[in-house]
């Protein structure tokens, strides 16, 4: 039998990616980027600096082109490649990016009334427009439906898929109007590619509505129609107006149409997989399994960790979101993630800009390994863009620690790479202090890949093994992978991702020495931590620097 | 009548400087710098980075040179100028910096035997050999002579006099063994001008004795000679041949000999005052009286008050001493300093280094100039050298608070000169706690007289106006009012410092805006600094980041 492919298709935040992958075994053979065209790097800006829209036809067109690409380099590289060998689309998005569509699933943005309206494009991801609306439904829920808010870290964001449509309702009442509802950007896609936009055949993915908009099947899925309306009754009355029930990828959202099939080279009625986030799907294509945490490094970091539906869970305080088969169908998948990682690094070097030419990532991170732990006496959290997880609280910034007259910017720069480390083995503590067992932690991202001093730390933070996926394109891989369980090209996803994902081979272990000296700083981190991120925290920090500068004397002598 | 004159001689740590001024207002009419001949930049190192000494024969040598060359050049700078209108002599030196002397007063280093010996030469006060000797030192004291720690700030520095004396004994036993006793730099010199070496002769000044040797009449001068034995028999019988009586600056220590006189190009006979530390002789210099703080401003400062001596006062606790008659003969010197003050700015500028070309002392300080108070988020603790008053705590660190994403170098360099202004602000409601009311608060040292954004600052910050001395020479100054009042030209300190200091027009007035924002900042500010430099604190710092983000956001509205 000739090989066969599946394409996962990755909506980025400036580009699009379709990527071809054997299923055989993940071989990536052909991979294919193709930007935005409209606005500025493919995100329309506005006066607001807190607005950040995209064109819906710049997802269209990129799925053609992108598809289309990949499929000629496919050509190329493999030998009697044929495109009728591609057996199944996956799709992955930024979000929660929702998008208006009128009643026959169309975007508003596509029609001409609309073509130049802001309000009537895709909301992306990080457009920050509705703060207000968000925190009105954060007091609303935590007055009438608290249990609403357990399941997404305790405070509903404005990144989030009411907010924006609340905040549209406000803003441009005309589109909320025009609009009949709103799909996530995830869901858009697959719909499209499968003619199944009307809403008696459009499905939602249960990763973006779970984690994004309150779903949750144990109170019947989207928030009810009495705390919507309380927000307004026209957000009431939409609520009738969205998709009934939320699938898992594991599950096809239908077949490619014929003039998809055209626009894409491709074969007629192939399955298209239900969408699902870019971060969930980076973490099957990390390789995800029960007991394995995905750590998806980047500016920020997004941590995915999944759990067998039918083990008893608790709710696990400061994640970002449990949902039940958001990434594995039949597992919970949890999400938690840091606020900033490779954000605190760039603010040093490109904010701060220290010591002149000895100030780049890669020179203060080779200084930085030359210097033992808890060698420079300094400790520092890392809270400059607040903390996601586990304190779940914006109003939080970075803090340094230890400063004498001779610090220099490596010893800051290593201290600013700890205290991510810290950051990153605290999310860890408080899933096993809720009994979800971590066995593994696999790490993708740019940060993962390229810098070993952090990967390095991270495992003489922790005292565990630092394994790297094998994929760079671990969100495409993983909307591909579903693909394949849609397709039938694997029984389901634990044969998929054993057959189509791997490790790098090296794998960076936690150095016995260091580690014993990070478990004093971590508990004098988590001292800071608790002191200015806890309510309820009473105490003392007579002790802080004193221990520092033993630490420091000690691992000097 | 023809002008009078009087000699201030001050013994800095690279350089003695002679200046020549005029009894009736104060004018410095010729000053003169020679710098030191042996070792590095006038100290003499080694291979232990604790050890700095200097040789005696450049105090010697510098005293003949520099007031040589300051005559040569009041010659030139004022018409009809002659050596016999210098009526006094005033000597004020670093310390403590002690040396051992035979029993002719000799320095030992001056002998052929000794010449070579850095133990036999004079222990400058940065020298830390001693560190061990001064924590046994402190632990006797602590356990059997409290009160001799209650004067001087709860520890025995290892900059001080009997731990310098006792790590000789330890380190080089043959100096200690051929040592008939030891003196301090401000009062060999003195000796040395008016031949009064031999211990029947010999003065030593209360400010010296009171502030470094635990020198009290309450006790009975230094400390009793069990408590020496206890540290080691041989300083207990030291004890015998240190000069009994130690006298303020109001008196003479003798009269210039003719040898002197004639290498020094000075009349015979002329009154020398008994010397002082340099920080109280500037505070004489810049003006001194009860209600007056001055504060001397350079890497470190030193912050100096006064109070009657017929009047009550607490042991103010936290200053680094109390003693009386160290200043002015009829008042208590009260002593208070924080460790690091320029020295801050110049880490950030020198080891920091951030911004490239933006990251100057001058172009820093026009960029904080533009913001406002509380703008930045930024909070700052002034510990990178540790704390010296009110915490007397070596084992504090430095601490910036309140980072984001986009904190710039400039908001940085604003937060640390804002912590050094709260660590000052920190002092004088010490000082007023207790009873010792600051009536005008008097500025002198390099960062007073060049950085206006500073002192505007501590204006700001305190709430209160900054005064300049006009004198740039506050030491030497100071040693020269101390020799118009021995020889004469004066009546008393109080009509020879109305007379011959006096302050630069302008004057840094605190703007209501900005210190009704700093209040807020002072009280987190202080938060802080008890949470992390006090045993007994308890309590909660999650308000903290809260408010300055607050702040900021109301300051930027």
């Amino acid at each position: 039998m000739p090989p066969q492919y599946t394409i996962g298709l990755d909506y980025g935040t400036n580009s699009v990616r379709a990527l071809i992958v054997g299923t055989r075994d993940g071989e990536e053979v052909a991979s294919a980027d193709w930007s935005y065209k409209h606005g500025s790097d493919g995100i329309i800006l506005s006066r607001d600096p807190l607005l950040a829209r995209q064109h819906p036809a710049d997802y269209l067109m990129g799925a053609q082109a992108s598809i289309r690409a990949a499929l000629r380099q496919a050509a190329k590289s493999v030998r009697g490649f044929k495109p009728d060998q591609v057996i199944g689309i996956g799709v992955d998005a930024t979000g929660s990016t929702p998008l208006p569509v009128d009643e026959h699933g169309q975007a508003l943005a596509l029609s001409r009334r609309f073509a130049k309206n802001p309000a009537a494009m895709a909301w992306l991801w990080k457009d920050h427009t509705s703060v207000a609306e968000s925190a009105e439904i954060t007091a609303l829920a935590r007055r009438i439906r608290p249990q609403y808010l357990a399941k997404c870290g305790g405070t509903y964001s404005s990144e989030w898929f009411f907010s924006k449509i609340l905040h549209c309702l406000r803003a441009a009442p005309e589109v909320f109007e025009a609009a009949d509802s709103w799909v996530e950007l995830s869901d858009f896609i697959p719909a499209e590619l499968t003619g199944t936009q009307a809403r008696d055949k459009f499905s939602a993915n249960i990763c973006a509505a779970g984690h994004k908009a309150m779903y949750n099947s144990s109170w019947g899925g989207y928030p009810d129609r009495e705390f919507l309306a309380q927000l307004s009754p026209k957000m009431g009355a939409l609520r009738d107006r969205l998709c009934v029930k939320a699938r898992d990828a594991g599950t096809a959202a239908g077949k490619l149409t014929a003039p998809w099939a055209k626009r894409a080279g491709l074969r007629e009625g192939i399955p298209v997989a239900i969408g699902g986030l870019d971060a969930h799907m980076g973490a099957i294509g990390a390789g995800i399994a029960p007991g394995a945490l995905v750590k998806i490094i980047g500016t920020s970091t997004c941590d995915v960790a999944v759990w067998p539906l039918k083990q008893k869970l608790a709710d696990v305080p400061g994640l970002c979101g449990i949902v039940g088969g958001s990434v594995l169908p039949d597992c919970y998948g949890l999400e938690a993630g840091q606020s900033a990682v490779g954000d605190i690094f760039n603010w040093f070097v490109n904010c701060i800009q220290p010591g002149g030419e000895r100030g780049t990532h890669a020179a203060l991170t080779e200084a930085a390994g030359k210097l033992r732990a808890g060698e420079s006496g300094l400790l520092a959290l890392d809270w400059n863009n607040g903390n996601r997880t586990v304190l779940v609280d914006q109003k939080l910034t970075g803090v340094l620690l230890g400063q004498t007259l001779y610090t220099t910017p490596a010893e800051i720069y290593r201290a600013l790479i700890e205290a991510t480390a810290f950051g990153a083995l605290t999310i860890i503590n408080r899933f096993e202090e809720y009994g979800v067992r971590i066995s593994q932690v696999v790490n993708c991202g740019g940060i993962a890949e390229k810098n070993p001093l952090v990967m390095q730390i991270y495992a003489d933070v922790t005292g565990r093994p630092m394994k790297i996926s094998r994929s760079g394109q671990t969100c495409a891989l993983g909307a591909a992978i579903a693909a394949a369980v849609v397709s039938g090209g694997h029984e389901d996803f634990a044969s998929a991702i054993d057959a189509m994902t791997g490790l790098k081979p090296r794998v960076y272990k936690p150095n016995a020495a260091a580690h014993t000296v990070y478990r004093d700083l971590f508990a004098l981190y988590s001292m800071l931590h608790d002191a200015f991120g806890k309510a309820r925290w009473q105490g003392s920090l007579y002790t802080v620097m004193k221990q520092l500068i033993d630490l420091r004397n000690r691992v000097r002598a």
